[in-house]
């Protein structure tokens, strides 16, 4: 199978290592010529495209592994560029925004929204593995694609170990804003929060994994995250709503001294967390 | 060295077996039966007390390990059962309260406010261990004991691994709200807001690491925690509200489209995380 990256990230990177590992040839193409020439030295690619509609020409499947915010244009000239039989997928982290932009596109049918539930919050290139998808959920939007274009996606993303999960832009989002982008923001606050902290604040907030491990993913890369905030702002909105609106509830049984509240509020959490993740 | 521990849970075993592989002679006390049996058959004592009045008739160090709302009772019975040349501590995560409660208690000189930055969500003392303070920071409140009393404290930390740093209580309470309890609660209105979750939403949640880190002390044992948010419910609304703050600055950026600004504040919070947490 001839396989398009358009984006040589982490992702990008990772799709091409786990693609050739399952026997695809793969061409790629980066804006940055320095990260080409890393995906070509890590074995992510097999060929370098010197411009993305060079990338898509003979490709069977194109996945486009770009910034979401440059994703629609990507997808818009891999559309204009590759074979008229050629499936093009993307791997973005929210869906509706891109679906929108590509909505008037011509041929926009063979595209397939997707986003595979896994990463890092260590980017580029050089943290890319071909294991990257093992055991993975691979989010597909459903496709308006014919089967048989549809089918070497999921043939490709069950190459990688993956399985695909089918589901609506709609739910995708909103699930994505309070599983990974409220967590995202709330570790956010915690480390603006601490901006007065001395030398003696400072050495006990790293002294234990607590802190640490509740911030991790605080001040994620700014140039894939401002672009994902802003895609599904009105979501974020909602949850980030939804969240202050807990928040207060807290505060008024801290306040009233409550503890039964807090105990049955605490318990309640307790259940559900083992329930969502056992 | 005679040291009394009461209170047998995670803290007071792990100070148990700590005390014990140091060369101390150890009697503890809880008030579960079963959980001085447990305590004795782990090795965390050396010899069970019936009662805490007993426990403490020889001691040399008392070192509390009771729930934040039990505290300043059990405290109390130390100091006036003890030797009068025993100093006694606890290890609370919470002081303020603690200290108040035991203002007008006669020998209350000889009581010094503890607290050790280690512990684990799994709590008892099937989970305790001799090791749980190595290399821990081990927060004292500036003691009104002498220097002998004093001096031996310090030496039974020490003798575990861990390293004191003398906090007043009021800085220690609000740095407490910061790193442990807010994140509590955090964590507990990212799982408050999956309650409408169904299959497929579990699923994506259950698939990476992301969301279950971000979690991981969510629910934490009620009889721990009801008290010590009750403790330190002063501080703990102040961090909230401003938590609150930031979140509206938040949704404000979204709602504005303002990608600079979110950028700003994400870079900001990198740079700030990359100082605390280096």
């Amino acid at each position: 199978m001839n396989v398009a990256v358009l984006g040589l990230g982490l992702i990008g990177g990772s799709v091409g290592l786990a693609a050739r590992a399952s026997g695809c040839r793969v061409i790629g193409f980066d804006p940055d010529p320095a990260t080409r020439s890393s995906a070509l030295e890590a074995g992510a690619i097999d060929e370098i495209a010197s411009a993305p509609e060079q990338a898509v020409g003979d490709a069977e499947v194109v996945i486009v592994a770009a910034p979401v915010g440059a994703l629609a244009q990507t997808v818009r000239l891999a559309l204009r560029h590759a074979p008229a039989d050629c499936v093009i997928s993307d791997v973005g982290s929210t869906k509706r925004s891109l679906l929108r932009a590509l909505e008037a596109e011509p041929g926009v049918e063979r595209f397939v929204g997707g986003h595979p539930i896994a990463g890092s919050e260590q980017a580029g290139i050089e943290h890319a593995r071909a294991d990257l998808f093992e055991g993975a959920l691979w989010c597909l939007m459903p496709p308006r694609a014919g089967s048989e274009l549809v089918g070497r996606l999921y043939r490709l993303i069950g190459g990688f170990g993956a399985t695909v999960m089918g589901i609506e832009p709609e739910p995708h989002d909103l699930l994505m804003a309070r599983i990974s982008h409220l967590p995202h923001v709330l570790a956010n606050a915690l480390v603006a929060q601490t901006t007065s902290f001395g030398f003696r604040e400072r050495m006990l907030a790293r002294s234990g994994p607590s802190f640490r491990d509740a911030t991790r993913v605080a001040g994620a890369n700014s140039a894939i995250w401002t672009d994902i905030y802003l895609s599904n702002a009105d979501m974020l909105i909602t949850v980030i709503d939804e969240a202050m609106g807990e928040l207060q509830a807290v505060s008024r049984m801290l306040s009233d001294g409550d503890a039964e509240a807090l105990t049955k509020w605490n318990e309640d959490v307790r259940d559900q967390r083992a329930r969502l993740l056992p």
